[in-house]
């Protein structure tokens, strides 16, 4: 009986003869100083949308949250148990980041269940339905544009969801301050998997546009 | 006024001329054919436990959630908004993956903060309080063990916590009847960064073990 | 009959074809001159933890005491026979080593029957017992931890032990005033059979870490 | 700062490059089966009679015990802590070894220092003194035999201890009825490191002898 899937083995076996012995001594420090990363990355769980892998990031790089729709609930001080909030907390308080970024991605499954769905909240124990009911109001717009393809319905749900999250952002007291004394960035971005894309949002006008690369 | 984090354009560029143009075909087929990752794999966010660096894991490998000390809360088919829960409900019953592993990590921010309350819940708006204080009640009996370094009580801790999270997992009734048909196996791991040391969890014992890699 | 086991016997016939055949003037020389090892070890009467093995000694290298569980008992200027105490003593005042290793490891017999009885000194007559209540209180404490699995413990308190026998190391006064004096450095070691894993106690922390062999 | 003596990290390397590499096997077989030596071996501290080389044992081969002067005190079943009787009592009582062999040397430091102080107890603190009390009659009665040289008169006491600790291994009751149900065999040696010579004791003379080696 083996105690790991096969693939993650070789994967992991992989690592230590390639990056690992290429980068040990940075390895070796990040354990000895510890974290300090400069980005909070907030992206989906989706196996096609890896931060590391599209932007090629190191050991020590990227603070990661992955959630279903890389969505960001508003700030609620209840006695819940809130993941997304404690990650939030953790990178803007005790890492003190300088960027926060938001990265939805294309073909997203959770943005076509909130479509499919018309933005109405499921029943209990739907717990996907409940989650992406978050953008119900959004996804209901959405949805009702006939003249869009399905396609085009995603993508845009897909956008506007991180623009969404980008406000329920500044809910959280700590981080409307920080970005207010200039010691924070938020940013929003989107990447579709097929032609390896990325679209950065302009900050100014909400739009998505490809970066320059030059 | 750029719209990314300079270190992500580069990173990106660097994607783009290398891993993306040596697998564009697979990025391409993987947008036209969906995802089917076989594998879930819930970890932290800490900027020094990638799954995908650590498994060396291509575009659609791995099915990813990541939340401070990669915690499974238990099964509450309430109506408030549940990321974790989410997430475990897209990759087994919309993606039906074969395995969910949980993957723990040496010198974790949220495991430290759990022992530096003593299992205590925190106050209201403390996030990374509440979240941590699920395993409270092992952090209390840990913190309690004198005899052991501060070190030897986080690396306890993050094992027991896998452990921990491992049998909330069960709670969920799908993964359970999953798990009990042959459908689904759960994995725990623990990964530290220093010497890029993986530890895999003896299914039978609770155990964690270096895996033979040979 | 024969005076010897017949392994021992096969044994030794390869010791003198081989290794003495290889270093004979070597041993003719320590004969003469007499011993003068740099380093005592303390290691357990274990057969699968043997010194001169795992180090690859060669004769007249290390000073070795084994006893069950590598404990040292505090200092005790009474009228008993004191084995233990004899051995420092021995390599303190006449041999002057500079340093001493105490070495536990891992599955060790001694430290699970401490464990078993919960850190409670056993019946007179139990010699085991009552030679592992050295560490009653470290056992006590880590029995007392359910959320640890049984290797979990053992290993725990495998180390622990190691570090309370240092402790005592320093209630010997010449011990105490030749580490002072920077004649004589105290460390600890762990070492576990099954991957042949040796870990160096960290002198600053006491923690257990792998020792860089590069 | 080095966490362990250079000379024991070079020859840990060693032995993880040769012999643990030849071995693995055996060494992951012994620690998953858990030891089951035939034999315990009892002999000195010094650094010149490590069993495991004079006698080419494996791992798993031999329980060793070693302290100054290879003694065994005689049963006492109080409430001291006796790390011999401890080993003992592990050996025969968990072990069940069928062997029990007490190996004297040449050149013995501890049995120098009983004939120094002519078998006198020596002042409370002095560990050495009062260990080799033990054989303190057999001490003084060779200390005054003035037609022996100085070398002959440690030989015979290293030999004489031998039979005298042989026979406090038969206070111990559990070790008596073993032998005289066949179930155990008490042996005893002496080895001289110059020229590499092993004696084995005739079991029914007392005397010893060259082994035969053919």
């Amino acid at each position: 009986m083996s105690h790991l899937p096969e693939h993650l083995l070789v994967g992991y076996r992989n690592f230590m003869k390639g990056r690992y012995a290429a980068e040990s001594e940075r390895y070796v420090s990040l354990a000895r100083e510890g974290q300090a990363p400069e980005t909070m990355l907030i992206a989906c769980c989706d196996s096609r949308s890896a931060p590391e892998t599209i932007f090629d990031s190191g050991p020590g790089e990227l603070f990661v949250l992955r959630n279903v729709g890389n969505l960001i609930p508003p700030f609620e001080p209840d006695q819940e148990f809130h993941s997304t909030s404690a990650a939030l907390e953790f990178a803007v308080d005790v890492l003190k980041v300088k960027n926060i970024v938001i990265m939805g991605h294309g073909r997203c499954g959770g943005i076509r269940a909130a479509l499919a769905q018309g933005g109405k909240p499921l029943k209990p124990g739907d717990f996907i339905g409940k989650w992406m009911s978050l953008i119900h109001t959004a996804a209901a717009a959405v949805a009702s544009t006939s003249v869009m393809t399905a396609t085009e319905r995603e993508t845009a749900l897909e956008r506007i969801s991180v623009r969404y999250s980008l406000n329920n952002l500044r809910t959280f007291p700590q981080i409307k301050a920080r970005e207010e004394a200039g010691e924070l960035t938020l940013y929003g971005a989107w990447f579709d998997i097929s032609a390896g894309e990325l679209w950065a949002m302009n900050r100014e006008t909400g739009d998505f546009e490809r970066p320059s690369l030059d």
